[in-house]
Protein backbone atom coordinates (compact mmCIF):
# COMPACT_ATOMS: atom_id res chain seq x y z
CA UNK A 1 0.00 0.00 0.00
CA UNK A 2 1.42 3.69 -1.01
CA UNK A 3 2.03 5.74 1.96
CA UNK A 4 0.49 8.93 2.08
CA UNK A 5 3.09 12.01 1.95
CA UNK A 6 1.03 14.24 4.53
CA UNK A 7 0.96 11.44 6.79
CA UNK A 8 4.35 10.41 6.10
CA UNK A 9 5.62 13.90 6.75
CA UNK A 10 3.38 14.49 10.03
CA UNK A 11 4.86 11.68 11.72
CA UNK A 12 8.62 12.37 10.56
CA UNK A 13 7.95 15.89 12.03
CA UNK A 14 6.70 14.21 15.16
CA UNK A 15 9.34 11.64 15.79
CA UNK A 16 12.24 14.12 15.38
CA UNK A 17 10.69 16.45 18.14
CA UNK A 18 10.66 13.53 20.21
CA UNK A 19 14.29 12.21 19.50
CA UNK A 20 15.06 15.81 19.79
CA UNK A 21 13.27 16.09 23.74
CA UNK A 22 15.06 12.68 24.21
CA UNK A 23 18.25 14.73 24.38
CA UNK A 24 17.06 17.17 26.27
CA UNK A 25 17.95 19.42 23.34
CA UNK A 26 15.00 22.65 22.41
CA UNK A 27 14.19 23.94 19.47
CA UNK A 28 17.16 26.64 19.32
CA UNK A 29 19.74 24.20 20.67
CA UNK A 30 18.79 21.91 17.38
CA UNK A 31 19.13 24.99 15.69
CA UNK A 32 22.60 26.41 17.05
CA UNK A 33 23.81 22.41 16.05
CA UNK A 34 22.48 21.88 12.92
CA UNK A 35 23.20 25.32 11.80
CA UNK A 36 19.34 25.54 10.31
CA UNK A 37 17.39 28.28 11.46
CA UNK A 38 14.69 27.76 14.27
CA UNK A 39 12.12 28.76 12.48
CA UNK A 40 12.55 26.01 9.92
CA UNK A 41 12.98 23.69 12.91
CA UNK A 42 9.18 24.26 14.14
CA UNK A 43 8.48 23.89 10.49
CA UNK A 44 9.72 20.97 10.29
CA UNK A 45 7.92 19.74 12.91
CA UNK A 46 5.03 20.77 12.32
CA UNK A 47 5.18 19.03 9.54
CA UNK A 48 4.61 22.42 7.16
CA UNK A 49 7.72 22.12 4.47
CA UNK A 50 8.59 19.46 2.37
CA UNK A 51 12.50 19.10 3.42
CA UNK A 52 15.01 17.92 2.16
CA UNK A 53 17.51 15.24 2.14
CA UNK A 54 20.84 17.40 3.36
CA UNK A 55 18.43 19.25 6.53
CA UNK A 56 17.96 15.49 7.31
CA UNK A 57 21.42 14.94 7.15
CA UNK A 58 22.21 17.78 9.68
CA UNK A 59 19.32 17.13 11.71
CA UNK A 60 20.69 13.75 12.34
CA UNK A 61 24.14 14.85 12.81
CA UNK A 62 23.16 17.25 15.18
CA UNK A 63 21.13 14.53 17.18
CA UNK A 64 23.46 12.22 16.93
CA UNK A 65 21.85 9.62 15.05
CA UNK A 66 21.86 8.01 11.96
CA UNK A 67 19.90 9.64 9.12
CA UNK A 68 17.73 6.69 8.70
CA UNK A 69 16.88 6.56 12.23
CA UNK A 70 14.89 9.77 11.27
CA UNK A 71 12.43 7.66 9.15
CA UNK A 72 12.38 4.74 11.67
CA UNK A 73 8.75 5.20 13.19
CA UNK A 74 5.84 3.14 12.64
CA UNK A 75 3.70 3.73 9.65
CA UNK A 76 -0.23 4.24 9.66
CA UNK B 1 31.31 11.61 14.06
CA UNK B 2 29.51 13.57 11.78
CA UNK B 3 28.58 12.41 8.11
CA UNK B 4 29.46 14.16 5.28
CA UNK B 5 26.31 15.76 3.01
CA UNK B 6 27.98 15.01 -0.22
CA UNK B 7 29.16 10.95 0.77
CA UNK B 8 25.59 10.55 2.19
CA UNK B 9 24.13 11.71 -1.11
CA UNK B 10 26.53 9.95 -3.43
CA UNK B 11 25.64 6.41 -1.52
CA UNK B 12 21.72 7.07 -1.32
CA UNK B 13 21.75 7.51 -5.58
CA UNK B 14 23.79 4.37 -5.30
CA UNK B 15 21.66 2.17 -2.91
CA UNK B 16 18.11 3.82 -4.83
CA UNK B 17 19.79 2.58 -8.20
CA UNK B 18 20.54 -0.92 -6.50
CA UNK B 19 16.81 -1.35 -5.11
CA UNK B 20 15.53 0.03 -8.86
CA UNK B 21 17.93 -2.80 -10.45
CA UNK B 22 17.06 -5.57 -7.97
CA UNK B 23 13.05 -4.83 -8.75
CA UNK B 24 14.28 -5.25 -12.52
CA UNK B 25 13.22 -1.58 -13.02
CA UNK B 26 14.42 0.77 -15.95
CA UNK B 27 14.63 4.14 -14.79
CA UNK B 28 11.66 4.98 -17.27
CA UNK B 29 9.63 2.54 -15.26
CA UNK B 30 10.57 3.88 -11.99
CA UNK B 31 9.79 7.58 -13.32
CA UNK B 32 6.45 5.93 -14.39
CA UNK B 33 5.44 4.46 -11.41
CA UNK B 34 6.87 7.21 -9.02
CA UNK B 35 5.26 10.01 -11.20
CA UNK B 36 8.88 11.58 -11.30
CA UNK B 37 10.96 12.64 -14.27
CA UNK B 38 13.25 10.17 -15.45
CA UNK B 39 15.81 12.77 -16.01
CA UNK B 40 15.42 13.51 -11.84
CA UNK B 41 15.75 9.94 -11.42
CA UNK B 42 18.90 9.95 -13.16
CA UNK B 43 19.86 13.57 -11.51
CA UNK B 44 19.33 11.12 -7.91
CA UNK B 45 20.80 8.11 -8.80
CA UNK B 46 23.84 10.28 -9.38
CA UNK B 47 23.72 12.10 -6.60
CA UNK B 48 23.43 15.77 -8.51
CA UNK B 49 20.24 16.78 -6.74
CA UNK B 50 19.15 17.57 -2.89
CA UNK B 51 16.20 15.73 -3.07
CA UNK B 52 13.21 16.24 -0.79
CA UNK B 53 11.40 13.67 1.41
CA UNK B 54 8.36 13.84 -0.70
CA UNK B 55 10.31 12.50 -4.10
CA UNK B 56 11.72 10.07 -1.75
CA UNK B 57 8.32 8.80 -0.42
CA UNK B 58 7.44 8.60 -4.14
CA UNK B 59 10.28 6.33 -4.72
CA UNK B 60 9.83 3.93 -1.87
CA UNK B 61 6.06 3.77 -2.84
CA UNK B 62 7.30 3.29 -6.18
CA UNK B 63 9.62 0.67 -5.55
CA UNK B 64 7.46 -0.93 -2.73
CA UNK B 65 10.08 -0.65 0.21
CA UNK B 66 9.51 1.58 3.04
CA UNK B 67 10.88 5.15 2.99
CA UNK B 68 13.59 4.31 5.83
CA UNK B 69 15.03 1.30 3.83
CA UNK B 70 16.00 4.28 1.26
CA UNK B 71 18.47 5.62 3.60
CA UNK B 72 19.34 2.02 4.99
CA UNK B 73 22.88 1.58 3.70
CA UNK B 74 26.28 1.27 5.50
CA UNK B 75 27.91 4.83 5.81
CA UNK B 76 31.52 5.54 4.90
Amino acid sequence: MDISQETFIASLGVHIRQLREKKGMSQQDLADDSEIRKTQIGRIERAEINTTIKTLIKIANALDVEPKELLDFPLK
